[in-house]
């Protein structure tokens, strides 16, 4: 797993920044008994790749950065705005049926709950199987009843960066995060729900930069 | 989202190169009114990164690639069996409700069906809900009954790239996909079940990479 292979010479180059930071291109030149025109193509790919930073009059520096991290950069600037999903939301007095309903029709994994417009709780499609073969009254009981629960709801707002969307994914097992902004209704502080994001929109982010969408 | 970020120079390289491939760097100085010298640290970039391709004694030639597909090439590299899961496997007889508490105890989407060992079919939570509250009688009915059959199933193989994984998941709108061996069992070709790949692998897979592991 990488994104350039660096040659042994501009290994000895981080490493010599590494360890002597700020360097001028002259001293590099000088411990690799090599010319500064040689250095030149090295050096150039070195602080284009963001692997060394380049200050005028002072020298170079290490950076702290690898290769690979590259992937880290980009989508660190790809935020959840970019590729959230439209929310499926009811609100907390539907019948469990009625949301399941609402979950085949809008073909979603997870639907959230509010209650006078604010995040209240999450229902998953493993919440609904619990129920169904758990003798719920799916018919009768509110959804409100199986949810999950705020505060014990996992969500991203809209600025955050999808690597932070999908960390959040990973390091909660949840299949989605509602999209959410902070708002306060009569005083009451809570979270309106915008968006939503899925393990299926991170696994499409995955495709479309292997594709270079 | 981009990688590297090339120069204005770096680019009409580029074009250059796409028009009149190939081209020695001689050509290349000329038309841009540069010495080599100068060129030097920019075809290095432009090769290193695999954006040019230099064959020796002929020229430039442009590889197709832009900076972004460092992303590609690199998970083009990572296999299915580098990251695939453990599957959940029960048999064609199976009743539904036995399926489903498989389902929660291995806390798993997808299971997937055999029988005589070779893969028949494959039961999501979704199918579950569905006969959970379709009246379907859980307790007595088999898991083959409820479940998407073959050749309806998306597979993966072990050798495959993760890349060609997700790209199958997104476009069959599954949530995972068997991993499998052909086989031959008396005769009867069929599938014999490796492995599981999930929205959850790829997501992980992302987050990984992010963190340069």
């Amino acid at each position: 797993m990488r994104t350039i292979q660096l040659t042994d010479r501009q290994k000895k180059i981080i490493d010599i920044v590494k360890r002597e930071q700020p360097i001028t291109s002259e001293a590099i030149a000088e411990k690799l008994s090599l010319t500064r025109a040689t250095l030149r193509p090295d050096l150039a790919i070195l602080t284009m790749s963001g692997i060394l930073d380049a200050r005028p009059k002072v020298g170079y520096f290490y950076s702290g950065k690898t290769a690979l991290n590259f992937f880290s950069d980009q989508i660190k600037n790809i935020k959840v705005s970019d590729i959230k999903s439209v929310p499926v939301i009811v609100d907390e007095e539907t019948t469990v049926y009625d949301a399941i309903v609402t979950l085949f029709l809008e073909d979603v994994g997870t639907i959230f709950v509010v209650s006078d417009g604010l995040l209240t709780g999450v229902v998953s499609r493993k919440d609904f199987i619990k129920s169904a073969i758990g003798g719920v009254e799916i018919n009768k009981v509110p959804v409100g009843v199986i949810m999950t629960r705020m505060p014990n709801i996992v969500v991203v707002e809209s600025h955050e960066s999808i690597l932070t969307a999908a960390e959040k994914i990973i390091e909660h097992e949840v299949d989605s995060l509602p999209v959410v902004e902070k708002c306060e209704d009569n005083g009451k502080m809570g979270y309106k729900v915008v968006g939503r994001i899925s393990k299926t929109n991170i696994t499409r982010v995955f495709v479309d930069l292997a594709h270079n969408d």
